[in-house]
């Protein structure tokens, strides 16, 4: 797979190295996630709002009420940012100064096209459902057209893309080594607890393996 | 403690009954959350960059290096937007379209002012480190002037805010409920994994309780 190509905007200019530009890693970071936060602006004020999406190669598919104003704004085709994070640590040095984060992300920039053929539309729910539980589609009941009607489908396409990623220990000015501080990474990850049944179930279908074996 | 009074750019207007401006609410986000998203816009792009922070009553603390282009902006006085959100379950329905997500989130709408009085710089880099492990501070070699000086501190006031919570199991259509398909939240939250002391260390402190202990 070939790399994205950097840009004046999407360039990771300070701590370099953290710089990633390959489909590979960009892809991984994406496909891995549950919510991104995208941002846009009306007016001179930028706004930031988590919600879900999907892709399927290029193409990154955000979806939404067509009431709302952020799909309402981005259907025109302003400038927006999408950004995908996950936190994968705490990076605990002997120097408050050298505290840090382990974590990847992705920051998309670009203009959102908006999705209207039905079957374009349709592949991308279905993305949306896959991307969130594998192995859901085929069991759930599809979007009728009135909920299709009702439903914003929005493509971005990944063109101007960078990762950005942190990993390992801590880095500690060499003086400080000698320091009696516990230093460390602690690692954290979404991790998905017991399943738990709608109370309103009028049936009890067997919990689904791949909510069973659900990991991020 | 009183409510924060919602604006026309605040207001949640579609459901509006998972909209909440009570502090109590905002505050319980803010402080359980490890890096919030800061919207900028430069000339008409908007970016997204996920970054720490820290909370002492109605003002959020940003900090990073003096030479990121995020800081350099936003020290200008820009419009900012600071979102946090937590993922706390997929809701799993019977039908694609009435999927969702158990959510906490926090909109932050406002102008950043940067500190320059050292002793607020510093209380504010107290806060970074206590946000992210409590009982942290106390224990590691604290900033140097130097480190200070290469450190820009912004401070947000909490003025402008919403919070968006989602709660509970899946709605689905009456119809749908006898399809035989499970249904119910699969809960999910940032868990802390055994923690990994650094491999360059030179000594061997003893694992403090706040890291035997930690969780969000």
């Amino acid at each position: 797979m070939s790399d994205f190509r950097p840009t004046k905007r999407t360039e990771i200019k300070r701590l370099p190295k953290r710089g990633h530009y390959d489909r590979e890693t960009v892809y991984q970071i994406l496909d891995s996630a549950i919510v991104c936060h995208v941002g846009f602006a009306v007016d001179v004020q930028p706004y930031v709002i988590p919600t879900n999406y999907g892709r399927a190669g290029d193409i990154l598919y955000l979806h939404g009420s067509a009431l709302s104003r952020m799909f309402q704004t981005l259907s025109k085709g302003v400038s927006v940012c999408v950004t995908v994070t996950h936190v994968d640590g705490l990076v605990l040095a002997r120097a408050a100064f050298h505290h840090s984060v382990n974590y990847r992300s992705v920051v998309i920039l670009g203009k959102a096209r908006q999705i209207e053929d039905p079957r374009e539309k349709m592949e991308a729910l279905r993305l949306f459902t896959e991307h969130v539980v594998k192995g859901r589609w085929d069991e759930v009941r599809h979007p009728t057209d009135q909920e299709l009607k009702v439903t914003t489908v929005l493509a971005l396409p990944l063109e101007e893309v960078s990762a950005k990623v942190r990993t390992g220990g801590p880095i500690d000015d060499e003086a400080d080594y000698a320091l009696p501080v516990w230093a460390g990474v602690l690692p954290l990850a979404m991790v998905a607890s017991d399943p738990e049944p709608d109370a309103l179930r009028k049936s009890d279908p067997a919990l689904p393996d791949y909510l069973r074996t659900y990991r991020r």
